[in-house]
């Protein structure tokens, strides 16, 4: 039923039925949280033995005795396997603790305080821009809102971002950088398009101390089977803007989101500045955590199988989310959804002006959804419009009922209107 | 013998003497090292099954799932363990990844950056000065040094900094902070009393965000049974001064220095005002080496135990530096070193002028030491005088050598000048 071409006593009728089902709903006392994209128990147990790795039979050594100080950009055998899993070469890695989005914070921190490339800090610099696809990250964009740096929205477009509007804004030599999730983009889904990889790798922006953001967090996380992208750093290379990437990844959704280890690559050129910089912040990483993922590891082929399994638990949790939308609010014209082939969200798009107050009524019957406008730099969707759902942690008939629930919120805040 | 009061010709026939012994060491074709607080493998073993404590068996579960998301400041079982250590309440400590360095560059950075205590940011306050007990530890000044903070040398004295110095400096308002390690201080062995550790908790600095960097890292590394020290947050607490106290501390020698757990404490205020920027900076820190570490500690009884393992395992190594230390360079007067209860190092004061050439002539021995100067701001030992040797990591067959070559290279660039 199309609820745009309805008139006002049938959207009555509607609102009436909608405001029993949800009387109904919240009779039954739910307490359900679909809010954070946790990996589910059954994820985590796929990685249980990992510590079972440093059996001290095994001993701790490598290129030395891991359990001492040493190797502050992390130990060999595992910069090896991130750098072939990045398609980038060993001198062209960092291999750290356990939080990718520490050492997305570290990376702006430093150029805020220290600057890029030689020229002058950020800090030193007046008004510092940045592009934003949305919706996107809601932590991208606490870091960049944190060091007061101007967050410029741009739509996320099936291919990735709007690549014109990309092009005009990085004429302005303030806008210093961009925040990327290229494959399975957090919430959309989206898969940057070899055109648009391309287009982003030879961009000449005219701050020469401009970084691209490149937060591969889902790089391996497929749900049908591993997808090809072209790669940023290989593209980059092409056209001498190498010194312009800064690529980020984590095992966090691989092995343990509470316990994952964490890499960053860019140029040779720029690792190495960036070590000269952690050798004074830290003695190094936990090289024990990445001893045991090493081993557990093993290789990309290894990475890979696991991913496969990772998958054959999220398949049909995404699955039945997209049914339930599909059964519930298909037709209506009041929400578009993705379908995603990786990642950790689908992303809704809802009726100008509801997505609030569904964020509320869906609270009311019990369910936590992301807060609306979660997505958007400063926590403002223009539109309030777009909502997150993140289908990894429930068991799927609690996400059955959650998502009918979200329905039912959604109709009701439209029909409200 | 007396170097001090030879003629020159008494003088020139030792040197020919020491040289004859340097030629002899030379043709050993030695390569030790003693330049750095490293522990030996023996005392690493001591802590081997750690990891063995994940178990899948065992669970990974307290107040959640410590694989999954959540709990930035870390797991309440390891907060209360070392809030008991440090003598705090759980809300005042904060349990992160692996390195307390880490926490101190992060410290100064948000200082710098966002400023503290609601003043102005240290980057916005012209120069910004640092009060430096030396010889100190050079990882700190490096910290301070990277951020363009002026250093102001203070001696260490047998009872801890120059007190008298220190109130003189802190009525400048650009004087904004000072490091300490105030327990087997880095590398003096220094253990502040508690009259220093009072004066210093009841300092009115003139900067009302003025910090106290109070890094513990020796605070249960004691070689001769466990020493009582006044708990500076109780002090500083008594005299209202708790948000001035930034205290630190790791397991980095107390379990793996390659994979310990790091933490940091301060007033309940200071605390959730870091815990702010933690939860932007950060998705957490990696929640099983902190649950391995508290399984395999226990307690703080538990940690006193395995200190004490540790203890036996470095005092013959101190005693036996100390003691060729007597037999080469005793009543020489050309040399005096600490005789520290704890910690990891012996500092020696040489004659003036002689720690460089020392450090070079040892190393044409085939042993070498911290470079001369590390254990001063800007590296830069006025009086060229101080070197510190780290006995933990070398077997002691290989200590007495060194130690030997380090007196016959003494003697002669005292002999030389």
């Amino acid at each position: 039923m199309n609820y745009l071409t309805l008139d006002k006593a049938e959207k009555a009728k509607l609102l009436e039925a909608e405001k029993a089902r949800m009387a109904e709903y919240a009779a039954k006392g739910l307490k359900l949280d679909m809010s954070r994209g946790k990996p589910s128990k059954e994820q985590l147990d796929l990685s249980s033995d990992l510590y079972m790795q440093l059996d001290p039979a095994s001993g701790f050594n490598g290129k030395q005795d891991y359990r001492n100080y040493g190797l502050n950009d992390g130990i060999p055998e595992i910069k090896k396997l991130f750098a072939d899993l990045a398609g980038v070469a060993e001198d062209e890695i960092i291999v750290a603790y356990n939080a990718s989005l520490n050492l997305m914070y570290d990376s702006v921190q430093r150029a805020m305080q220290f600057g890029v490339s030689g020229e002058a800090p950020w800090n030193a610099q007046g008004k510092i821009k940045w592009i934003c696809p949305v919706p996107g990250y809601d932590r991208h964009f606490s870091v960049t809102e944190l060091f007061g740096i101007e967050m410029i929205n741009v739509p996320m477009l099936s291919d990735g971002p709007d690549m014109d509007m990309v092009e005009e804004l990085i004429k302005d030599p303030s806008v210093k950088g961009m925040w990327n999730v290229p494959k399975y983009s957090n919430p959309t889904g989206t898969v940057y398009s070899d055109a648009v990889v391309e287009r982003l790798a030879k961009m000449k922006p005219a701050a020469k101390d401009f970084r691209l953001m490149w937060d591969n967090a889902y790089m391996v996380h497929a749900l049908y089977g591993q997808e090809e992208q072209a790669n940023i750093m290989d593209l980059a290379k092409k056209y001498g803007n190498e010194d312009m990437v800064y690529g980020f990844g984590s095992t966090s959704k691989i092995t343990f989101a509470g316990a994952g280890v964490s890499f960053m690559y860019s140029s040779a050129k720029n690792i190495a500045e960036i070590k000269k910089f952690m050798n004074i912040q830290s003695i190094g990483p936990d090289k024990l955590s990445q001893l045991a993922h090493y081993r557990f590891l093993k290789s990309v082929d290894g990475i890979y199988e696991l991913m496969e399994k990772h998958a054959a638990l999220l398949r049909p949790k995404f699955e039945a989310v997209d049914e339930i939308l599909e059964r519930e609010l298909g037709g209506t014209g009041i929400a578009k959804w993705t379908k995603p082939t990786g990642g950790y969200f689908i992303s809704v798009d809802l009726s100008e002006g509801t997505a609030k107050r569904t964020v509320e009524l869906a609270k009311q019957m019990g369910v936590v959804f992301t807060g609306a406008g979660a997505t958007y730099p400063y926590k403002r969707d223009p539109k309030d419009s777009n909502l997150r759902i993140a289908p990894s942690m429930p068991p799927i008939s609690e996400l059955v009922e959650a998502t009918a629930i979200f329905a039912t919120a959604a109709k009701i805040a439209y029909l409200e209107k």
